[in-house]
């Protein structure tokens, strides 16, 4: 076996991931012979100035595992997109005028100048609740919950959102903050801050594609947590550690 | 309070998040006037074609919330660099050519063709090789060790990658592998597969910032992980699991 031949097969040492990768090109092939019109899961994620790396990142990198996803980035315009700390930008491959259906939505949070200006933005609440008309789920995580409210979508519900943003959710929205990394309503699934998203895009694996299916992705993304320390409840945070969090977070966005 | 001031604080409700944005930033002035050459931290990512969306992504989302750090973006050219899946783009900032010195590397994992073609680019392994001799700390996430180990940085060293590239890490390099979420030797820590990225940036925060700002961190992206199901060790998972985790992984990307 050459150096080059057992380069090509780093999963799984060698023969075996060969064999593996030409069954499922096998399957692949069988599958789209099948089913000529079979449709793709469409999922779209919003992205706008100001959002928070991993909000969008983490589900993405879950749910384009599903069998037949397609994950789609959007905003308001195609084209480059900067975080909330301005030192990554993720493209937008679609605007909103060229996204009029969607399975799924999912709008991430932002720091607060980001989510502040989703919120005002009248265009981007509009597109969401036409979208959100025939989505199956729609979804939000971080304070991307606050730009679901402003679209009018939380109204009567109960919904989870970053913690520092949940008085503020619960006091200008007729919503009812529960304190769980993602809440359900309907098909409306709220996720709590950041990391979030990750817990929130397993369960939303499991009702989209079942529970076998979401348990391999959590596998193939060898989702077994293990954080050197245990601060990143803030039920559990002294008062302290919460004003340093928030501090780090204001002088770290742009 | 009009609509608008109270919309320009969503975190932590109105008053409080704007006294604690007018100290932050009266800090920020403060620390620049003091120290006028204080030096940042600069963190640098490698991006390659075929990368997963999450190994670089959530460690950013960890690292860049520390003070004074700076997250660069880095690929053999600038412009977007698309993910595994094909779906997904981030934008490398920098070229390999113009990034000298870094304060830490990382170097994300990729679908088969994204690390095979890593681990044969020479201009890409020598630049990694270059930038090593002078970083603080050199990392990896998922198959990110296997081009760190390509590049001849893990020469008799311990290390972890993704479980799935374990058997290959050690039978192609002189690398001892471990199935921990990261491992630390000297100064190169490597991760576990995808997700261990964000256990390996807490550590590595507070390795840099201490234990505290580490935590801190955490609270701010509210890292308190509670994933459905708990099907994300290899250890635990059995032959048909694997099995099925690998053709989704294979079946998604492009």
């Amino acid at each position: 076996m050459t150096p080059e031949t057992t380069r090509r097969t780093v999963l799984r040492g060698t023969a075996a991931a060969a064999a593996l990768a030409a069954a499922a090109a096998a399957r692949a092939t069988e599958a789209q012979a099948a089913q000529p019109g079979a449709r793709e899961l469409e999922i779209g994620i919003l992205l706008y100035d100001g959002f928070s790396l991993l909000d969008p990142t983490g589900p993405a990198e879950v749910l384009s595992r599903l069998p037949g996803a397609n994950v789609t980035m959007i905003a308001e315009r195609r084209g480059q997109v900067r975080t909330d700390t301005g030192s990554v930008a993720v493209t937008a491959d679609r605007s909103i005028a060229e996204v009029g259906r969607l399975d799924v939505l999912l709008v991430p949070g932002g720091g607060n100048r980001g989510t502040v200006g989703a919120m005002e933005n009248q265009a981007l609440l509009r597109w969401i609740r036409d979208i959100h008309r025939h989505t199956t789920w729609t979804t939000s995580v971080c304070t991307g919950a606050l730009v679901l409210a402003a679209a009018g979508l939380l109204d009567g519900r109960q919904a989870t959102t970053y913690w520092a943003s949940a008085d503020y959710l619960q006091s200008e929205f007729d919503v009812v903050y529960r304190p769980q990394r993602y809440v359900r309503s309907g098909k409306i699934i709220t996720a709590a801050g950041v990391s979030a998203g990750l817990d929130m895009a397993l369960y939303l694996a499991s009702l989209i594609a079942g529970e076998p299916t979401a348990k391999a992705v959590q596998l193939a993304v060898e989702y077994d947590p293990q954080p050197p320390f245990h601060a990143g409840n803030a039920a559990d945070a002294d008062p302290q550690l919460k004003a340093f969090a928030l501090r780090l977070l204001a002088e770290s966005q742009v």
